[in-house]
């Protein structure tokens, strides 16, 4: 890259740093920035900075917030007796976006992975027993994702919530909708037929 | 997008304003300055903020550059009889990473488009006549795109040129290594014809 000058570079190999952006897009991305007016691109250059001044962790749930609580937890047309647990902030938008739960959520900030290093403790799991104890919550929906990770991290919270009495549920399993049977997986075949449910016509 | 903050609304749209970048990856990459440290996040928006700041376009040959200028013009050891024409600075560097070509480069910052309002005035193509008039030129090598408005380019700085008798000369054209004929199209396979050169075993 020796014919870039030094400053360009750097925000070459800081582009080149960000998930799922390779050399070739990282240089593309300088170049934009390279011909953007300088009043455009130091929006950027703020937004970054205000995300990072702004953006706080919610004391209860922790999802992302600019105030102590997120806009979730503070909204009283949610129902406060579902919890609905994920992995990480990204997942909860994914349900949000469906329209169809209007409960709370908590994120674990991760999954058990115990070669990673990642154990319960260092997961958000203790405040979730709290909060489960403590604020009369009646059904709690695992809705960690589909592998390994999540089926371990789930099965994990199931023992820790059974003898408390709460109803725990979990995502259904089953073919995808527009997916064709004989593209499917021997695991989500078996899963669909397993979960079949009575037909409502 | 109503579960995320305010100013995380604003850095995803930023991200969706770059090329390529499209909502998901927006989100992704808005999720992950979230997670970074603080430093590493403003160590981004510093060197946003600096290549803005730096970076200049080269007076001579208007290739970008931290002074007045760029590293190619000033280095001694570059043949300055040649001028390779090109259309946007990326393109200098594909031609660099080849180490085929010591000579001097001209950035047009576009190609003739009548339709889009690109006129041969809007480029740099007067100081590039200058530069061939003054500079003791030999020869000028037409690096253009080749689609309609790079050969369109290519054609008006021939005429242009012709008469100051420079050498002029273009980027091969045929089969590209790698590739097998049955895919090629037909122009392609037609200019590997009309160019075909003596074989040397």
């Amino acid at each position: 890259m020796g014919a870039y000058p030094q400053s360009v570079i750097k925000l070459i190999n800081e582009f080149g740093k960000m998930p799922g952006i390779g050399q070739k897009t990282a240089e593309r991305l300088a170049c934009y920035i390279l011909k953007l007016p300088v009043e455009e691109a130091m929006q950027l250059a703020y937004t970054i900075r205000d995300v990072k001044k702004l953006v706080k962790i919610c004391s209860v749930c922790f999802n992302i917030s600019e105030n102590e609580l997120c806009q979730i937890c503070t909204d009283a047309n949610r129902d406060k007796s579902k919890i609905c647990v994920i992995e990480q902030v990204p997942d909860l938008l994914v349900i949000e976006k469906t329209g169809t739960y209007r409960g709370l959520y908590h994120i674990l900030q991760g999954h058990i992975s115990p070669l990673d290093g990642v154990t319960p403790e260092s997961l958000t799991i203790e405040k979730l027993l709290r909060r489960v104890k403590e604020d009369h919550v009646r059904e709690v929906i695992m809705a960690m994702n589909l592998n390994m990770e999540g089926d371990t991290t789930a099965l994990y919270l199931y023992k820790q919530l059974h003898a408390s009495g709460v109803q725990i549920t979990r995502l259904a399993r089953g073919l995808p909708t527009g997916s064709y049977l004989e593209y499917a997986s021997t695991a989500i075949v078996a899963d669909a037929i397993n979960c079949r449910s009575e037909m409502m016509p």
